[in-house]
């Protein structure tokens, strides 16, 4: 393999996370996109909740976020949701409520102290539920931080009774080694990403996306609480060719491309050094996905669709092309940065998302106007 | 207050944390003593959870270490918590064992990326307790992180097996306000540390260690289930004068206290800047303790004592005057740097520990014979 890496499955899930603190190309200062597409999903995210079974007052009620990432989003969800519970609750007639506990889940490499240090202070237990709500900028759960990998165990069996996730299960657990084996049909030679690959890449892909799914549904089976609802929200694509992976395609497989051939040519990096990186995501289509959760069998399907989610860049002003340029080098760093680092070393990486925003200027208008996302959204709730 | 600013008890728990990352100073690396401490009385915690009532398979035992921080003890002391737990079923016949969670709970400002860093990777449930057991560098159990005051709630009620917190509950929830004003009788002038202050000082922070103390137990017997235990152990003293503050007194009265006058003298700080800092520690005497447990009611006293716990100081070659001075410097930076830097900036906190090491260096012989440290041991258990 040369001078060449490669990322296995530990490794990954080591290095694997959001670009984390605060700063122009961190996730906190670039997930709006996904604030936006989190908020227009709000109703189906409701929807799911009606259906959860809500225990007696003296058990905690259980929520937990998987692939939360290290912003503001995951706080705001949590929030929505142990609303609405309570609402529910309420409606009820029902004001002996229980303790509320929120689980905020990632990746060990996740950002957790930047996520600590933005959760608001806990409201005082002992005053009433109602006081607890009123106060602003107070939560009214009990919070903790989860490292590790949601494609295996997390918490003990039939703890939780809402499982959450959004934008976070097309990250693969690793890239199928076969795509890094100069040997197979399924390396991925001159590519960054799958779009537009050879059919046996992309089948490894679908594979290894697939097998991850199996064990994130087998898991989460276990860990529920019967009565318990899941709400799953991850990149899609509309079309039936793995090789056109819509939305994501054009992030990571235009000027993300461009600019690791760029660095190749200038002779920053070899040729190898490109081609055994590879960016672990695949969106699928509704049936890859669909396939899964009927093989798995726990969970009956109560919603599976793909939906617009509308474009990851968050602008100001879409006539200025170098904001567009810059928006689309800080969203593409802000997720996979970590990775370019690691692969590339701090330097090379700056030089190549220099040349991602150059592109992305560049293309600026065809960029606002084509990039789009498409998301599957799932609503499952355990057999009982 | 002039320039001064008030660290109140929510700006505290905001900075209040062990030096967090991997470098010299770090807690991670200076806390050596700590884990020779933690070892000399491991017998006692057995002891304690030799007393945990242990519950059928299917509930969850769950371990919490209050004041984790961020260095490896808290991983090791859970993991004997754990063992031990294991050991209990085994020697009743029982094979069919519960799952374990552990929870490391710490202020939000604890450097928790760290400590996530630190822990083994989960084994894979699935396979048989044992061979769990035997994959060695894997832990045997879920892991989560909470952030937050130990003197307010964290968990949910009736929650908790086991809590077991380490050489923290002598750091206060805040500086007594009294102590910090001038008009004050309480005011702490010319010092940042109790250690050898007037009595009205010395009862300020008495009285706030046992509103403090008094806040953890309530909290706790919420969270505790029935037939939990509790294993406590913090700096304490053997004199009955709280102006006496052995240990903690040596080493935040003498060099550090001297240092931060070297400062004020060489006009980098303002009197009122130092008198404002103060070191939110108070060791209690077994007497200070017990009046709290007792009042509180909820806990029997399986055990309360003070015990010799040794030098803080771990240096490898004691007839090096420079490496003890550098020893004491760094464990001193290590506690109480976080809020140091807070107060009077890198620069100055850089200057301050500088001359912390010069004046130790000149002492060593001295601080070696004398710097010992005197903890308190309790074991409580909750009041069926």
């Amino acid at each position: 393999m040369g001078d060449n890496v490669v990322v296995s499955k530990m490794e990954l899930e080591r290095l694997l996370s959001m670009k984390g603190g605060k700063g122009e190309a961190s996730y906190a200062n670039n997930s709006q996109a996904q604030a936006i597409h989190a908020k227009s999903m709000l109703h189906l995210l409701k929807e799911t909740l009606d259906r959860v079974k809500l225990g007696d007052a003296d058990t905690p009620f259980v929520v937990v976020d998987l692939g939360c990432s290290c912003g503001s989003n995951t706080i705001k969800v949590v929030d929505v949701i142990i609303k609405h519970i309570i609402k529910r609750y309420e409606s009820l007639g029902c004001f002996d409520l229980p303790e509320f506990s929120a689980f905020f889940s990632d990746l060990p490499s996740n950002d957790f102290n930047t996520l600590f240090q933005l959760l608001p202070p806990l409201a005082n237990y002992g005053v009433s539920m109602e006081e607890c709500l009123a106060a602003n900028n107070h939560r009214s759960y009990f919070a903790a931080g989860v490292p590790g990998s949601f494609y295996r165990r997390l918490f003990p069996a039939k703890s939780i009774d809402v499982f959450h996730s959004a934008f976070s299960l097309h990250w693969l657990s690793q890239v199928p080694e076969s795509v890094l084996d100069k040997r197979s049909s399924a390396y991925n030679k001159g590519r960054v990403f799958i779009h537009g690959a050879d059919e046996s890449t992309t089948s490894a892909y679908k594979k290894q996306f697939q097998t991850d799914l199996a064990s994130f549904l087998s898991s989460r089976s276990v860990e529920m609480k019967r009565g318990g609802s899941m709400f799953l929200v991850c990149l899609g694509r509309t079309s039936v060719d793995p090789t056109d992976q819509g939305g994501a395609g054009l992030l990571f497989g235009t000027h993300f491309q461009d600019a690791w051939d760029d660095l190749v040519q200038e002779g920053l990096i070899s040729r190898e050094k490109r081609d055994n990186f590879n960016i672990p995501v695949y969106a699928p289509s509704l049936q890859d996905f669909k396939e899964v959760v009927e093989a798995d069998g726990s969970f009956a399907i109560n919603k599976l669709e793909v939906f617009k989610g509308g474009s990851p860049l968050v602008v100001n002003q879409p006539d200025d092309a170098s904001e567009v340029g810059r928006a689309l080098a800080n969203s593409c760093r802000a997720v996979c940065g970590v990775l370019v680092d690691a692969h590339i070393g701090d330097k090379h990486s700056e030089e190549l998302f220099l040349r991602v925003e150059q592109r992305a200027t560049n293309q600026a208008k065809e960029l606002l106007e084509k990039l789009q996302f498409f998301h599957i959204v799932a609503s499952l709730s355990l057999v009982q």
